[in-house]
């Protein structure tokens, strides 16, 4: 059966969970249009996240990769559309590794675009009560890193595979410890990754939604 | 066996659905440290709330009243400290009223506390992983206008029964056709409301809990 | 000539200037509509604060007292609507007192309206082109601790002094070290101050101008 | 003596006033570090604001290009780090064009980066009293079109000509039609353009400064 990768990361940033390592591991060994997931766990760490990403692609040859790193802040499930070749981390990652400005790879394009149909999983997503949109920007820490770093995998190898990255809220049990930030039920996670993903599968071209932003 | 009024509002402002509407369905008949819940649904209409609601009172003598109302764009569960006497409201109530500036009772004092205590309700949520905090405005639509009428009321009846109200965010749904508001799954919605009543009927003294807000 | 009592409190929280502080010294003497203003600098100390005030009240026996409060965080000039009986300080105020839920005055009402025309005063900001708006909550610090002593003050006190409250955003140079927070110019905040002071003057029963919340 | 050419859109989206047109009008002949600034308004359209700044340089020939724009909402002046090759307006532009992610040129690079010094022009401006900071997403609309025309045209011409973009906030005036907005006078938005374009010519090699988001 053809494979679709979704990876989460470990906890960082003083969290002791992160959401997108609770949803995998809910997605993991799921069937979805006659695609089985296999997820794996990431380090929030710089190069080491790419490595890992790179080598379980290697291992497993899917169809098609979904990064998935927290948001928190962020009320809804966010799919971002691109991710750019910078560095700049706010806090240190897990080894303590805090570059600023510095290239993800050296002599590469500046951005690279997610080969995903971000606005028919948004669309998918939202039409199921799911709440979602479109995310400019991955930020500059590890999860920019980690999607720059896989599309550029992706596009080095010439092959078919598909990638991505999508965002998510922390879970209610975090804003119950940081008050005052919006969280997503790990349910409601899981069902939109699983809408999000049936989308990414059936859809060839993307459909054209507007969900731009002013600035 | 003794009771619990819980309230829900219908759906208002061009939604379709009330989350606390759909919560007190989900609440109806459960026990609560020896206490039964009995739900009522309640007009967001001036004047016609309050009389709903003093209406159940007189035929139920709960020994508590909870009343619940949506609060789109808040991301936690708040526990309102205070009500107000004044209707100001931003947008017309479901009858077409749109009082500006008006006292809801005349000659009547310009705020009621809460009597249920809501920090051991906000303690209790927490705890537990329910996103939750304590609010000083109810705002001056129809919720401050019914939190501020049954506090009225039961101050007036020289009775013992408590009273307070709780605000809650939209449901995932609800947020899904307004991208970028918080939301909150309605499972999450009822485990915080039975935790924070189950709090409410074991506290008698409330807790000292920070919980202020510098502005 | 009338008198115009104004008082903006020092530095709190880590700042080293109070934005409030700044707009009265630029006040201080200036004559509006026949009144004369007179500037306080007050302590951001529980009870200190509240017997500064009625000190300068019986000392300058003014026709009107606005109170000055730094909201940071705030986007724009903010006239309080009401002041509650609580104190529940998120941070100890400038001589260690961090209270939790107390009264501020006991065996007194749970709030005062402020007795300042709060709508033509905003009215009057946003047609001259002044960020403005109505709040209901002046928090449970030091500002809404003074806003309610002095309104019980003037209540107590059976005269004619009229008093209210209005919160400032910080200062440009003070969003400069907190990246992400709104402010306004001093300029612009004394102009506004100025105006809500004339409309406070030249109005005696409040416009009907609708600027409530839904919660 | 050599030039600096600093661009201000026209107003859109219902304004009547766009803040960086009166910030460029103030800007205009002014004198720093040995450049003098020339100022041109350019049209909220597709196309025609990329042909607009092409023009312009071509027939000043200056050492370096600003160009700004307005960003309601946010409350700092932002220096944009990087502009990304798609359109997708949310509202139409100022000719009714509303394209749905298309390129804004063909067969050309997915971003390009802003060759202006962005950290040392933030830590000017904030050094100097002026909220800033680094943004790492221009939008999907004009603004981002603007931007990254800019861009290609200096990267296709083999000139030294350095370039970038700066989103200011609302003016006051606009905020107070617009409650709840953050704003900036205009004193404050010259200074802070001032500043930004000192640092842009006094400095070679950007500073290594922090200014990364997590998400």
């Amino acid at each position: 059966m053809k494979k679709i990768l979704a990876t989460g990361f470990e906890p960082f940033g003083g969290e002791s969970i992160n959401p997108a390592l609770e949803a995998v591991k809910q997605l993991d060994g799921r069937i979805i249009a006659g695609h089985q997931i296999i997820t794996r766990a990431l380090p929030v760490v710089q190069k080491k996240s790419i490595a890992a990403v790179s080598g379980s692609i290697r291992e497993l040859q899917p169809a098609l990769v979904l990064a998935i790193g927290q948001a928190g802040g962020r009320p809804e499930i966010s799919v971002e559309r691109v991710a750019i070749n910078i560095d700049d981390y706010r806090i240190p990652d897990n080894e303590g590794n805090q570059p600023v400005d510095a290239p993800i790879v050296s002599a590469a394009p500046a951005a690279y675009w997610s080969t995903l149909p971000i606005k028919a999983m948004v669309e998918r997503m939202r039409r199921n009560g799911i709440p979602a949109g479109i995310s400019n920007s991955a930020g500059t820490f590890v999860c920019n890193h980690l999607f720059y770093g896989l599309m550029h995998y992706l596009h080095q190898g010439g092959n078919q595979i598909r990638g991505g990255f999508i965002h998510i809220p922390y879970l209610p049990e975090q804003a119950a410890r940081n008050p005052g930030q919006p969280s997503m039920g790990l349910e409601t996670i899981v069902r939109g990754l699983m809408l999000a993903l049936e989308a990414a599968l059936e859809t060839g071209e993307d459909i054209k939604m507007g969900a731009g932003k002013i600035h």
